[in-house]
């Protein structure tokens, strides 16, 4: 069975909302081998929403539509509903109990448009809203379901996992759908197309290989279709091994692993702790590694050096180094990263400078150029690199790169 | 004129993405007053890229399309194109000059693979691409334009921004749209709400207004609409100034102002350095000064003193005031930003000390609870803030509540 996702509103359509409950929604359909085949955002007209209803009905089993179930003269969801299956509006007696106890524990009255919620398509199941004053509607025609529910995301999503998920995974199933995603780090999408292609032509037709590159990472995306599960997950798992022997140096996680996440458990495990000397990345990477909860059990802290005085004031970097080396260099990235280290008072520390753009770079040292260094108890590990001449994109890229450097450091030591 | 997006994607239809890339360029058309009719999300497949494209042709007259362009197997999307346009593909000077280019200054070669995306359909204009390997591609058929680019954001954005933004302005409009966006700090959407009322109540009918509220901050924005620009212009002139007369206090910019761009404006503009000590925000504050270019000339840096004894000793906290009062108290925030002043050599300081949750709170403590200082000179201001007990969102929260009142103390001294 495939699904169609219809979205209404047109806070989403002039860019006021940003679509979020489509992809949670295809996240839930997706786990139980539901396919979305398609989503489509459309204003709130009555004649857009029949068009659409008409349209999806003929390319998918499941059709989920949310928005335009309000009390406001702008809803007009339920009338479309009510012409396309050629229901009329009829008091149901539940509903407007909830309602009433809903505006009752607020303190509020039952005022009449809260009594027109109330009326509801004659032909369609009802969903009842614990977080609201709009039911949802389950229309059936054949073998398809049409499902209404509130745009509100906490309403719609109330729905989704405790009635229509289990409605669905009670169903009997002929298809499932297995995902893992591997996560690299330190290649580039072609050359990792290149150094797997081997691979990706020998993977079997139930397995599709996907890429999605963003800020130095790429990730792999592996899906497998089919009817029997337990042989999909044996199949990715097969694959996933021979992908691991490929490309062992470039993997740092899975799914939804994260850099932080990784080296804050390595951290975590080994009861080390971890400090960071920052230049360029200007406390970015402090902020990843403490948008973690639990990170204060390893991570101290940083410095965030933005002055060339700061970093041999409070990092101890020497003044004939910069003068010498200039502040972006391989030197100062590692007497930052050892100063850290003492400062703070950690096992590990991370030193990172370089240019951040767009301004600042010359021709020997264009913007974007970024020293990393790892600094441990015994060892220092450094490398340069070349970014480019994006502020934003920079941050980030050094951030992702300083965090795998430390990951393969951590490994190591 | 209407326009059509479609969005390509299986990483969109499984909800491992979420499609920002829609709403945000549905924004940039509302602001030169093109409606987007509809919004659809597909997947990477030639069928359905070609039905798709067809009933958008019958919808709109700009059809934007995003994704599907990189170099891998499962990039369909020019193929797609060139069927449909019945275009055959030619290896354009221009767009494998930028790749060699593109590849030259990553230190890469050009592959068989990078080579090929310089094939572009014949009957195409192309869009360049300085940040990544695949150009955009832009159809005519009629007066309709069909204008393909890649789904990863930033690329697709800087094309937007600099060649279709451009060459849609530049074409003559019946319609036009204007929008003033007011951003407030410090006061609650349904206070403020009550607080204007008077004022909503007497906007003329060719102007709204949306309460867009998220992290602290309500942006107001005011859309009028019409024939006649310049009478909008005036309109939406003369109702911000009332407004301006109602809330002076809450409000600290416009449009796409931010916190840290004006604080950052305000400090370069008296001549003065900023420095913060950050406990509970890890960073995040420092990260958002730097994301400003130029901040280095007003930016000494951070202490980011996550453990308390970094607190000690990198900011001359006292042990016995951190033991009496609690390392969440008035009087160490203070002790931060003082600290931080000196130990940076900075005019101004931000100390922030706050739990940031989900854990670590107590009952005279919740998560959330977060102290703010700024300290100057002479003076040191400080408030107390309860925030929840979501860590991302305490770390936002807490950011903006510092830069604002960083904001108030500098217009202040």
């Amino acid at each position: 069975m495939q699904a169609f996702i219809v979205s209404i509103g047109e806070e989403l359509l002039i860019g006021q909302t940003v679509n979020t409950n489509a992809a949670w929604t295809a996240a839930q359909l997706n786990q139980v081998g539901i396919e979305v085949r398609e989503v489509r955002v459309i204003a709130d007209k009555k004649t857009e929403i029949l068009r659409c209803i008409r349209e999806a009905e003929g390319m998918a089993g499941l059709v989920l539509i949310t928005g335009g179930l309000g009390p406001t003269r702008d809803d007009v969801t339920r009338d479309a509903l009510c012409e396309y299956f050629d229901s009329r509006l009829v008091v149901n007696k539940e509903v407007l109990d909830d309602i009433t106890v809903y505006m009752e524990r607020r303190g509020r009255k039952v005022s009449d448009v809260n009594r027109d919620q109330a009326r509801v398509p004659e032909k369609a199941s009802i969903i009842r809203n614990p977080y609201g004053t709009a039911p949802g509607f389950w229309f059936k025609k054949g073998d398809r379901s049409f499902i209404a529910m509130p745009g509100v995301p906490y309403e719609m999503k109330e729905m989704v996992l405790n009635h229509i998920m289990p409605a669905l995974e009670a169903a009997p199933r002929k298809k499932h759908i297995v995902h893992k995603t591997v996560l690299t780090h330190g290649v580039g999408e072609s050359v990792l197309m290149e150094l797997i292609a081997g691979w990706e032509d020998g993977l079997p037709d139930a397995v599709k290989l996907a890429y999605l590159p963003s800020m130095g990472i790429v990730k792999l995306r592996l899906t497998a279709t089919g009817k029997d599960k337990e042989l999909l997950v044996k199949l990715i798992g097969r694959e996933l091994k021979e992908l691991q022997k490929i490309i062992p140096e470039y993997i740092w996680g899975y799914d939804d692993d994260s850099l932080e996440g990784v080296t804050g458990h390595l951290l975590a495990k080994k009861e080390k702790s971890l400090a960071t000397a920052e230049s360029c990345t200007g406390g970015f990477i402090a902020h990843k590694i403490t948008s973690i909860p639990g990170s204060s059990a390893y991570f101290k802290g940083s410095i965030v050096a933005y002055a060339n005085q700061a970093k041999e004031d409070l990092l101890g970097v020497s003044h004939t180094l910069t003068e010498t080396q200039g502040a972006v260099s391989r030197e100062v990235a590692e007497e930052m990263a050892r100063g850290a280290r003492q400062v703070l008072n950690a096992d590990y520390a991370i030193g990172v400078t370089g240019i951040a753009g767009p301004g600042g770079g010359n021709k020997n040292k264009p913007a974007g150029t970024t020293w990393i260094a790892i600094a441990g108890e015994h060892d220092v590990a450094s490398r340069k690199f070349a970014f480019g001449d994006n502020r934003e994109r920079n941050i980030i890229r050094a951030a992702n790169a300083a965090l795998a450097m430390l990951k393969d450091f951590l490994e190591r030591t």
